[in-house]
């Protein structure tokens, strides 16, 4: 069950409410997510007697109380009046502005290589930098990245740029030097699962992108988000990334049905990524858009100065000028479906969008 | 291999060419695929030797061979200079024209049902109808369609309505009761590799809607087309309609991906079927719009006046309000895309939407 | 619902039945399953109404009614008070017996070819002969098989050594040719869901030998046997040969924990394809043990002569010396499991063993 | 590429092999395996020069060298002469002996608990105890694992019992405390490839026990066994525990197959769980014997004095009564194929047997 907790409850009263749960018998880690108006807790009420939960319910800290049937609580839509905004620098996920396109080179390789990289990224039309240091590869000979060196490269070339970065934390032990560089910390798809690693992120109050696992069901991803969100960070930034299928043809195969859906069943941000989603750099543009379409809250995307050069993931790498096309034709679909006027936080990302888009170019009026 | 057949070459010299390939020892079925300025013939040049390979090659009625590696000939790419239109009645798949719309219930019910839909189509902006009359259904024990009776509903609420018919046919017996009240045959998914329906229909000489099968490779898929097409008969349109995954939160997952893929692969249209692609109503629009953002080349939903009262896949059956809101919204992308420009069949197809799509409504200048 | 018949009830009583069913409303084809003591009707009962239902169980023809949830009622566990035993000749699959191994090429090749493999078959111990005369082929390009030809010298090939023969047949029309010359017809896995192809089939009386599609799951396949089923026909042998996974590096996964699922569900026999169920002539051997070791009632295995010039097949088809070795090992291990002495049909299936199997080489003892 | 090094290298031979290479540019963690005759390492030689690989080769300390296609180099078949056994106090997998039985609850929930199921599986004749410490739950409001004290609890059970014990390490960081209480680390399926925990775990120098990912493939399995191996440690077991696929009826697909498949690549032994593999308590017999039959070197069974109260996965944890069927049969059916006869661990094993198996109740003789 969630308890919404009253909006003048002081800290004293919420202590006061989370000992009578525990004497209650609710079990679990008890998480809090401040979401506007009010507090809210996840609670597992299953231990809960009836009168027990009455008790709880007339305590004066308690607004209100809504019982759960899914197995996630805290990012199941209910939980919030409002899509989750997650802001990493100037940047916004979710509630309905501009999606922003993540871009940069699947690996950190040279200084000159990552710095190339961020200013192309910025000069498309890219909002924040991606690149690895820690790189997860499924065999033990491949280049495993240069790791902490970078994490300090890829962090020099956010701030030459001023583009935030998002770059993988691959365990627990190295959550605090990869939050020291970065703006937001991805948990990867074969780390989706990685119960410690999601808490240790989760406690490090940064904001995390969390992609899909490869053959992780919608109920299992929201399920991890909760991982994070019950260590009380609420900044989750979900990542529909490709599920494996039964066709070599491609990498994955990206599930474009899960952005809707997704965002049917919880108030986080979901974002796409058609890199990995297919593995071939010529459907990363149609997918791109594909996602768009479907109502994505931002797209991460693999671009390298030289893709064939790539040290890895080359053969879905795209170059800076592929990279414009699809910020263009991205943003062009998005006014074409009338959304960016429905928010609140319009305003701004227009203003981020008239940087750097000539619209016109794409057939479509200023407004 | 495929032989390019000159334009000038007559029914003599034709014959001669196939006798002469039957002797070299050429195998299997020869397709015959007529394509514009030349004629095309696919062989499996497997079984032939260096001379005779030669041979044909030196004869009159050949302008040139082209060696394909992938198994499939006829649909490969490489097989037509241009990208093949299917035209059923005045509606046409394919070319890079407007993407056709077309709508209908799951089963033809009754006589007001059908027409009521029809008419409810058309009024939205669909092109063209389904309904199916001979149902392939899981159970034996579910409601299995009108049969001939449905045949001839659909037939009149086509008449009534202007619109061109698509329904499925199930078996090689019923092909030819199927052809004279359709304009368009369907194979349905689960009979993507019924091999001798995919050639009985390839014979009727009607074009063919051919469904890919809910585990099938696209590798597959081609070669089935290539069965309908060594029929020599060239009017195939592939149908994306989702595949089989690990999730049961939606039926199937609609693999977007496959429809910029598969258009790189082939010559023949592709088209999207968002309500059997997630099974649910609510994903209809949105993954309309990504098929639309992706590329298809039309579109085909299920619709239903009262979808509640479908008697099978009403939790994916959209009503009509919906199907106008997806007509516009996909032609307003499609707009958005730049993409009518490009192809000749454009001011037809212009035509056609001006009578129905009011474009700045979505925010969008007519052209 | 499931109506279970009166012993007594005469041919009158029984049409009186049907006409009250449906006068009452009870939808679908009614089946009729002769299962030993009573015979048996399986009726949709979703459209019957209470009082509907009341009438038909005071009807002097009814025994009693059994409501299943399943939604396959004549295939259902519940159906049958015993384990159904499909007779080929002499030969018996289910019921507990020793599991009968049928063995021959994918394709009939020549008269030669098929004479030799059956002789091959028999000597190693196989019950019954498999041959292919029309071939389901993902190319159209690829070898079809010899047709009604290649029926003609399968049916020979088991007049000279007294198998029992079992083939695919692929279309309705064809099921009267095929059932002419075989014992057994064969649905393939591609035709898993034919359903026009299923009913043909059905009515042909023949016993019915149907594959699991390649995706399809458990419930899908039952439903699939519950068509011919409400043929009239009850002597279907289900056959498991592998599912479709993410894993190219053997054809298909075997699910070998569906066979005793599956007879956890239904009083059908079900019996095991390790040729296709794992694509590699390594493999065959152990799936083969592991199939018996679950419970299977009944193995089928390519095998030919010279496997490596098999025209289809050839990676996974065995040679007759390793078809012999797996006949010996797989009924070494099912005595050692204690099996066969629980059935009645023990002594004639002890006979047929102690033809072909020296059970003292394998470190058992004849009983 | 794999160097095999002279028996009589010395240390600083060894050294100096380490720096010519690191020289070369050979790339990657540099593992090395003690194999019997001679040391191993596994080198990846994409970076060397054909140059560079002449010198190499031409030192003293380097016997030969073999070039591998395989992206695993160290569990690849050709890197050992033998089959590896992995010995956890006097149980050993491996090496075609007698393969053991691990049997105990999914999790540690009282000390009670663990002992008396302990005192069970030891009973029924399993030779090595399991249980969770620290359990990865989809959910985070799932009963977690009693963490360190749970590690403490199963140390005593299998103090008490004398059999060693196996439970689960979550995160690099809590390598060492489950390694002080365990005689064998399990990797999780959802942890596959944590490399991180992989790493951490290899250089535990305990043996470890590699779960295969629910959509892993064969080859991804192998190369993170790669990363141990790659850390020096060869004490490696592989577990088959059931892929994900589409149907919901079981919790996954037991990929029998891959038993005798990954025994054709490695010379790691492979193990079977046909708890998880099923997610069915009646279908864990059936499957056990098919794995045994496949040729498993092992099972691993969920098994609880009371299943109905296992805090978790009680679906498919079977009692102590069918574990000591399943003990017998599964023996019973080693013998019956004549499997112990071949391999030099025979005498110690079947000692180990005779103690518990009174073979002449599953009608075979003691030999």
């Amino acid at each position: 069950m969630i308890i919404f907790i009253r909006t003048d409850a002081t800290l004293d009263q919420r202590a006061e409410l989370r000992h009578a749960l525990a004497a209650e018998g609710a079990r679990g880690p008890l998480g809090t997510l401040p979401l506007g108006t009010g507090d809210v807790i996840g609670v597992d009420a299953s231990m809960l007697t009836r009168s027990g939960r009455e008790r709880i319910s007339r305590m004066h800290t308690v607004d209100h109380i809504v019982s759960i049937k899914t197995p996630y609580k805290l990012a199941n839509l209910a939980a919030s009046k409002q899509p989750t905004r997650v802001h990493v620098g100037g940047v916004i996920f979710g509630g309905g502005g501009i999606p922003p396109i993540v871009a940069g080179p699947c690996s950190v390789e040279t200084e000159s290589q990552i710095i190339e990289s961020a200013q192309a990224a910025k000069a498309a039309g890219a909002k924040m930098l991606r690149g690895g240091a820690f790189k997860p590869r499924t065999s033990p000979y491949a280049f495993q990245g240069l790791g902490v060196a970078g994490l300090k490269l890829l962090a020099r070339a956010g701030e030459i740029t001023g583009l935030p970065v998002v770059t993988e934390v691959m365990e627990p032990g190295m959550v605090d030097v990869v939050a020291e560089h970065a703006g937001m910390l991805q948990i990867g798809a074969r780390n989706m699962q990685n119960y410690s690693l999601l808490v240790a992120a989760g406690y490090s109050n940064k904001p995390i992108l969390l992609k899909r696992g490869p053959s992780s069901t919608i109920e299992e991803w929201l399920l991890a988000a909760e991982y994070i969100l019950s260590t009380g960070n609420p900044q989750v930034v979900l990542c529909e990334r490709g599920i494996r299928s039964f066709d070599s043809m491609t990498r994955n195969v990206l599930d474009v049905a899960a952005i809707p859906l997704v965002k049917s069943l919880t108030h986080l941000p979901v974002i796409s990524d058609p890199s990995h989603g297919t593995g071939r750099r010529e459907l990363v543009h149609p997918m791109s858009l594909a996602s768009i379409a479907a109502g994505t809250d931002g797209l991460i995307l693999e671009m390298h100065p030289r893709p064939d050069e790539s040290l890895s993931d080359a053969a879905q790498t795209i170059d800076p000028a592929l990279l414009q096309k699809i910020v263009k034709d991205a943003y062009a679909l998005h006014f074409a479906m009338g959304r960016s006027n429905d928010f609140s936080c319009r305003t701004d990302n227009i203003d981020i969008v008239h940087e750097s888009l000539p619209l016109e170019t794409v057939g479509l009026q200023s407004k």
